[in-house]
């Protein structure tokens, strides 16, 4: 939402309104945490520090805009548009970040990060045991938030998909080094660590708004391929980004073993002897050798495996794009759309 | 309940009752964590082995009982008792003893224990990262399930109780080898990290039975005092247990830099020599000097520490006892009051 500017005027009222209505959800967020204990509320307040691109409470809201029954009457009336947003969709999207950045910081206690959007992460200044207990916290502070919504079906939901999202990382670690890990398996471990919960978020704003179930469907659908484009497209910047730029240190996920899109494409389609010398990248890069990330890109480009990959992450934006054609079209959905073209596009 | 035999024969039909039900609760907790995946089956696998004295799922059961409309009625008539007990008990014992297993989970990484109920922890085998992950999922799980029960007061209680815990754990690093720690702040910690959780599962017990307001209040505070009566209790088996009897290392709170009830009143009544020596004797355990815990012990015997220590759990038991002395004398208040004598009894 920070590109207000760019947006065509006709998308300008809905952008506002989603931008009032996301200053709503940090303050649920930071009402949640709040602590009577001076201790937490230090470490409470390094965390709100995190927030970044709020992906999922966006998601939220648009999707509740998206999906409502009176969004075509509220056209692009910035205030009609605002009046269609309730506490419910504030509060789901606050449980939504929260849940995300509960991942985010036990990420980096396993991943022995440093840095995370520019500053240090809490590990780094508080240690690796106020980081778990941390990321604790908020989970428990995420639930309890979703358990103050009437009916339940959000703490259902939010429950399974933080299930699902945990499992999908236990996957992924014990796939950890694993070279010759297919791309069924890397898709299956992406819907469920990184699309799962931008799916719920997207389902859970239409579930807000009274949608229809048809309309909830949609959303989700739209929501966990829009999620594995981000991760493939995660992917990419890890190797071609400038950590100047992504805010995070770069070449990380072939240092931790982890395999991604480009190198299942690339060690499928090598010859031997180039396959060979990529086992042997990826290994120094495991060893921590800095060097080797730029090695690996360019042994990546000669079977077009970055080309692959971005190819991979468009037909999902497409098929995000294609799984809400049934919804109005209603300034929210056009915003859904620029969204998720943006996933691709973006650099950070 | 594994003693049975040493019950009086009235209590035996509750007992009998509770053993039963106790198998449901094992039963929702292994249905509630299948998973699709093999490699987290596994790991849960492991955790199923970590369950032990169900502390948390008895006290709901038992809670249950005592406080059931009907349980007067029922005496001691065993199933009429077990009839008293309905799915909500079970998966509420279930919910309690998955978030007490999640915290147990995440302490081992925390403290980089090797050994947990005769068995080596899931970080041991498998690594800090699975450990925490999994820990994730056990919390996950926890509330996806507690999300399951009708009106959703359960997961309200649930939630607010784990923010809680960790709260009082994040207060419990923040004093870490603060050796000034004073008694009114080690209640504090230990009223957030261990017996809040207990209370919720006493009080939510008394709920699931449709229980007045007075006597779930009532379980709540029996649950609060039983639970620092327990905690106090594992301060000392701490210095003073068998490891060949506690199943885990013991003399790890002074090497994990954790000020304990009995140091807390050593240091406050040793002479200045006295209290610099026990100082140097703290430090060196810190420093995993293992020939330091027997030596703290006779300092501690000193100034009678671990008699004040076992005074005040004691006083807390009492206490216990004394808040749901307003319930009918019943087979299951009964147990109640033997599972409390039992706090201060255990040696393991």
């Amino acid at each position: 939402m920070r590109d207000l500017l760019d947006l065509p005027a006709s998308l300008i009222p809905v952008g506002e309104a989603v931008a009032a209505a996301l200053e709503g959800v940090r303050r649920v967020f930071d009402d949640q945490l709040a602590s009577d204990l001076p201790p937490v509320s230090a470490l409470v307040a390094h965390v709100e520090r995190y927030r970044g691109k709020m992906l999922r409470p966006t998601l939220v809201l648009l999707s509740g805009l998206a999906t409502h029954p009176r969004a075509a009457a509220a056209g692009d009336d910035a205030a009609a548009l605002a009046a269609l947003l309730t506490g419910e969709h504030l509060t789901v999207g606050a449980v939504c970040e929260m849940v995300h950045m509960a991942t985010l910081v036990h990420d980096d206690v396993l991943d022995g990060a440093d840095v995370r959007r520019r500053g240090d992460t809490v590990n780094r200044l508080h240690g690796n045991e106020a980081a778990v207990i941390l990321g604790d916290y908020l989970i428990a502070a995420a639930y309890h938030l979703c358990s103050t919504l009437e009916g339940g079906e959000a703490a259902l939901r939010i429950g399974r998909a933080s299930m699902v999202v945990c499992a999908g990382e236990l996957l992924q670690l014990h796939h950890r080094d694993d070279f010759s890990l297919d791309e069924a398996t890397y898709l299956e471990i992406v819907e469920r660590k990184t699309a799962e919960l931008i799916a719920a978020s997207a389902e859970l704003g239409a579930a807000a708004s009274g949608a229809t179930p048809a309309a909830r469907a949609a959303m989700a659908e739209f929501g966990r391929r829009l999620g594995v484009a981000f991760q493939i497209q995660d992917d990419l910047l890890d190797l071609t980004g400038l950590e100047s730029v992504v805010g995070k240190p770069v070449g990380k996920d072939a240092e931790k073993g982890k395999t991604t899109l480009p190198v299942i494409h690339h060690l499928a389609r090598a010859d031997p002897a180039q396959r060979g010398r990529t086992l042997l990248l990826l290994e120094a890069a495991a060893s921590g050798d800095a060097g080797a990330t730029p090695r690996l890109r360019r042994a990546l480009d000669g079977t077009d495996s970055l080309g692959h990959a971005r190819r991979a992450a468009e037909r999902h934006v497409a098929s995000a794009v294609g799984s809400i054609a049934s919804l109005p079209d209603t300034p929210a959905k056009g915003l859904l759309l620029a969204m998720a073209e943006a996933v691709v596009d973006r650099r950070f």
